[in-house]
């Protein structure tokens, strides 16, 4: 009798650091731990580390052949090839095999990969606030703005696998500002915590009012700043969250055009705001929301602790894995046949 | 043995005419009819002209019990309910009973309803120019600009079933003009063709060049007018495709951030302009387009037919219908029990 293994391994590969946990299937993380992701320039000898640091974690929990699959998230990770492509904080070259790589070092588990915000969608669907939801839109308000969208129930990888950028429309069509893509006006370049860091500047730069925040140097201000002198009641401050719920707002109100979701889900530090981002955001999205949704989408806030979200998230996967490692089968040569 | 059955029906029901035709498995319309939709303020007398029109159809092409179900293409017609909700040009009340209706009307027959951009998505994906695709966005360029969206080979309905509604997302928010939909600066008011009248109204009161539009009035001009202005050689007419093909292609660019289609389909009276709109739109999605989707996702026209298109795209829907009328069980009174 083949019983379900009771575990996924989650695997979040981020700039700095590679977090790993073993997750049982009520989204409890039993274990996790983590390595720097940069410290080996050579992939193997990173996955070795990876390898190592899991199976001590396996061993210790007693999860030893219990664990069902491994899914990863990690920034340009494409779900349909297993591999990551043209990563921009990852020193293992363009084109980097991670499904088999892993697979392989943990004996044939299988894995699967997508990239982070994706997974911040599964984990909300599996184990979060969109559990029981089949349409809904997860937005990530990080360092960049990503998104995860759930469809009838799938998540929307497009025919490439690359689907789901929705931190890239374009907000500002006349002198937007620029963004890391290379482009201008992108709705990252407004929504995310350094775009919040950028219009407090902006708005420092543009206005004469005292503010808190000119307490700082210009270049050194962060979103953090930004809200903690909008909680001590600084107007410009408070300004810039308006400003940055506004544009929030619009963006979200044409994402509802395209699926018309239950939900949009916020994460991440931003989403931390509270009505600071919120309230601006709604009543932006009331302004601007095409007539026949008005009123049938709710924004709200993700439900995983913010240490295991990245972990849960991608565990999600883990339950579904499909991709498995197999040893090329060696012909066998016989000298006199 | 029960035997597929080899017909479907595709009913379009359009603001003056609705048409009905019998479709083979390969697309081919056998045979097709239409009747006036508002000749009836009320809707059972309408579907009862329908049927009638309808059945001798069947009878003429000895179809009789061979069709397999019905699909109907109807504006604000929702897959989910098998109503059509709040329709703008129908004289039948504000929540019309379709699916229900039409398929009592037919004994039985399995019915599913959707919009007509749904529709005519469906129709290409099941005989057109998304044959074989399983991402892709259909935009309909008429009068306004409808959309459906098809993703991992599903049309997206939405949690309410109103999903694709991409004519209204937002493409001037400032100083944008009025659309129907009561907001401001939708892509339906640039990209349909009352847009392209409307653009070259704007460009006539602007400007002093001569124009062969000049010899139309003001509020007489339509698409068609500037059309063949172009095609003539008229600069201004000119400028007003590159102005909307300009328009489409950013709208585009940001549709393919959500869902990395393989292709956008056009369909509809302005996707006949050629490369006077073609060539501008490709111009302004390859300056637009976010670079990992770059050269990815083509733009493509309709294969459909336009006559048979509607017939067609509603047909599709058939295939899969589900929905049957039952008559209510009488419970039986038996006076001495």
């Amino acid at each position: 009798m083949t019983m379900t293994k009771p575990f996924v391994m989650g695997i979040d590969i981020g700039g700095t650091n590679t977090v790993f946990g073993i997750v049982d299937a009520r989204g409890h993380v039993v274990a996790s731990d983590s390595i720097k992701t940069r410290k080996h320039t050579n992939f193997e000898d990173y996955i070795k580390e990876l390898h190592e640091g899991a199976e001590r974690l396996i061993k210790l929990n007693d999860a030893e052949g219990k664990i069902q699959g491994i899914g990863i998230g990690a920034p340009n990770a494409n779900y349909f090839t297993g591999e990551i492509l043209n990563p921009p904080n990852l020193p293992w070259g363009k084109v980097i095999p991670l499904a088999e790589t892993v697979s392989k070092a943990f004996g044939g588990i299988p894995v699967a990969i997508t990239n982070d915000a994706n997974a911040a969608a599964l984990g909300e669907m599996t184990y979060g606030a969109a559990r029981g939801l089949k349409d809904f839109i997860m937005i990530t308000l990080g360092t960049g703005v990503g998104s995860g969208i759930v469809v009838n129930g799938q998540l929307v990888y497009g025919h490439d696998g690359f689907a789901g950028e929705l931190g890239h429309v374009i907000m500002k069509r006349n002198n937007g500002r620029v963004c890391g893509c290379g482009r201008t006006g992108c709705l990252e370049a407004y929504c995310s915590a350094t775009g919040v860091a950028r219009t407090a500047r902006e708005f420092l730069e543009i206005r004469t009012e005292p503010s808190l925040l000119r307490n700082i140097a210009l270049e050194d201000i962060t979103s953090k700043d930004v809200y903690d002198a909008a909680m001590a009641g600084d107007m410009i401050a408070k300004e810039v969250f308006e400003y940055t719920g506004k544009i929030l707002g619009e963006a979200i109100a044409d994402m509802i055009c395209f699926s018309s979701p239950q939900a949009i889900v916020l994460f991440g530090g931003l989403a931390k705001s509270g009505d600071l981002l919120l309230r601006p955001l709604q009543e932006s999205l009331e302004a601007n929301i095409f007539p026949a949704f008005k009123g049938k989408t709710q924004v709200i806030l993700s439900e995983l602790k913010e240490s295991d979200a990245a972990v849960l998230g991608a565990s999600a996967l883990g339950w579904e894995a499909k991709y498995r490692y197999e040893a090329p089968t060696v012909p066998v040569v016989t000298e006199n046949a």
